[in-house]
């Protein structure tokens, strides 16, 4: 039996990407896509078991408000989510004990696996360092997904009481050992050519072990997505994160 | 409180080896080395807490039975154990309950953690193939390693329902797509001047995750043995590989 | 002053790429743009110096022989050069001295230089092996350009006097050591979320270098081409290849 | 024919390395050997051809004068190497127009030929950046081969006259972004585990090409070292760097 999938936003580009991708799992069905000027109802008069939103700020609680009640899932893709609006997310899911809401900030699997990775393997090397690698076009250094692995990893190896990685520099040309994130070092690189790319780099005694993200395209969420409309309806309430589905 | 360490095999090229690092190490102190012609009593007249045993098959039976009846820890690295052997040892652990024995085919971490995550990603991702690079005095293609890679992998897609990935493949030159180990293509590199490598490669839409590990150094061992000689006393009874060390 | 520069093929995905970058140089000036059914003379009438045409094996011929004739340089991308299509080209320039056409079946500056490189290098390795990895819906394996390569650095060993690179492979699952192409092995990855991407391992005692070229995107020809575009005035006669003006 | 060999300093680690190869190659034969203690007419006792001399500063000038003297070629990788100092080579070079000194501060291959490859792409890129990574012991920051790869990078460019890469960073960590070498952007990274390794990134529109170098064990000069031994016969005079033996 196929699950009825709605999406939300579904004229944006990240939106037809999703319609695209669910029309052509074979255990997925479109049944109904919703934009700026059409009515949530296109869902409940559809049967739709779950909505896919990539839409605004400004719209994402009037939806989420809308799928709850009627005991519709979703997967949120949409930003600007605070603690106030997760609350009142988990309000609305009181009164809905079955119905699961799954918020994530990045539905790329192979990101959140290697942070994953990252942090598990965090306290059993000497060294650790990361390297970003992006498009010349961004404007903050290191990317916002390298500062939150280097953050993970230095909480890890702390948890476990390993220290900070030797470093017997002693003349250094301002720069070249790259930022200090509680401990890690981060360098980044920018370059034309490139798109979004991250390594993460372990060493110790003879051997080194390297955790390497490539991303080549914004289509990289759907995988993630797919995953999310096919496991919400065995996760009733709020989850943040794609992490917990992946069921590491 | 340190911990009180003994070397059995203190004069081979990895004992020596281990010697050095408990040496280096500030938790544990070395009190006690036995060779070929040594007796094992070196080991409980000093207070020996763990003994790390790199040997002979021919020889390690005898030396386990000893330290296990004397409530000595062992951390073995020595080669040889089949199913008989390993019931054996549990034999002799079902008197000491308080007495632990680690014996594992392979030390080093960076290999351990990247067939762990190679196996955790196996599932998420449409295609995956393994690269290992080795020396050019190889007798054998693939690596041992990168065969059982390749077989942990293939069992999780098979696990999770995921096939083998897509490959339009028409005309192939012979041998161009690599050996196929259960579905997972794995190609063996053989170059002067390389040592151990291994990268295990994962893509799915607009991304992909590399796991690579470089092994540089026999001495990569010594992490993964220091590793069990702290952990082994709260680990009694018998266990086999080092992941379950690792806490995962 | 700037390059009068007109395109053929305008319309097409490639042609349309081409006239963006030509109008994103501040050096060159797009004056004329021609597709299926213009006419040529927009060329002449607006004193287009270059013409860069990406068209089809149909019609090429066509329009390398009006644009010779009235001394207007080319940079072609179209396929179905052989050697009699080529004579006739250098026929029609025997009578315009001053004119130059630049035929090249590969625009990607870094797949040039990569190729280059490897040539360069081979002489001086015991080992070389060639990895090319691309999208799974590719049909062959190895890919061209993977072919190629390996044919130039075998070939410039051969010219060297340097052997095949030592291998003690005794036990090998089929295809684990790639192709064989002139005693260069060839290994050939398949992955979802790849593009094009190729590299070549070189290795001697004790170190290694590797030349890798990844192309994630079509329209990796256009840096080429403008290359060509700039310096064709200079090149009068037919030139095969992008080599020859890297001046390398 | 063999060409027979001597070596200096042949009781030091890199001199019995050295040995240990012109013994292991067909074409060389290994006719005298001298160490501190020992006098240089070894040398002319013997009929050595070529001397390869890895000794001392402080020794280095007196050994090129007999040799120079008794029309000895020499391959000399001894550090301290001055102007005045090879003005001197040459004034004895200058009564001896048919011996061949060779003086290089990098004997490994790898490392010669990426900085060469580096310095020929330079110009074909819009953007260049440079990794070195290097175990945790290493004194400076960034490698002074990195340091001068960056500089031969930044030349070629701006004779070339390409400017620097482009960079739109606005928000960066103090480091993120590397050390500024001429413009090149250089990233050091310092790892356990690690021993010497480089690599120069060039990105242009829709594909990347990178050249990086290993090097995981101080023998790497050998080869370099016999690519001398062999070469020098036919290059009488002063040569200063390996580059002009590699005839690229």
């Amino acid at each position: 039996m196929t699950i009825r999938v709605g999406v939300l936003g579904a004229q944006g580009k990240v939106g037809q990407a999703i319609c695209a991708a669910v029309r052509a799992a074979a255990d997925l069905e479109l049944v109904a896509t919703v934009d700026k000027d059409d009515a949530l109802e296109a869902f409940t008069e559809s049967g739709t078991q779950v909505v896919v939103d990539f839409t605004h700020p400004d719209v994402v609680m009037g939806n989420l408000e809308f799928l709850v009640e009627h005991g519709i899932h979703a997967v949120v893709g949409t930003t600007g989510f605070d603690a106030a609006r997760l609350d009142r997310v988990r309000g609305w899911l009181a009164d809905r004990p079955d119905t699961g809401v799954l918020i994530a900030p990045n539905f790329a699997i192979g990101a959140v696996l290697s942070m994953r990775f990252a942090e598990q393997a965090a306290r059993f090397f000497e060294s650790v360092e990361v390297i970003e690698l992006h498009h010349p076009n961004k404007a903050d250094a290191p990317s916002g997904t390298a500062y939150r692995t280097a953050g993970l990893v230095a909480e890890a190896r702390k948890r476990a009481g390993v220290g900070i990685g030797p470093d017997a520099t002693s003349t250094e040309l301002d720069g070249a050992r790259g930022a200090d994130v509680d401990g890690v070092r981060v360098h980044s690189v920018r370059l034309a050519g490139l798109v979004a790319h991250q390594e993460v780099l372990f060493g110790t005694q003879g051997e080194t072990l390297t955790i390497r993200h490539d991303s080549i395209d914004r289509s990289s969420f759907a995988p993630g997505v797919l995953l999310g409309v096919r496991e919400i309806a065995k996760r009733p309430g709020l989850t943040v994160g794609l992490d917990p589905f992946l069921d590491l």
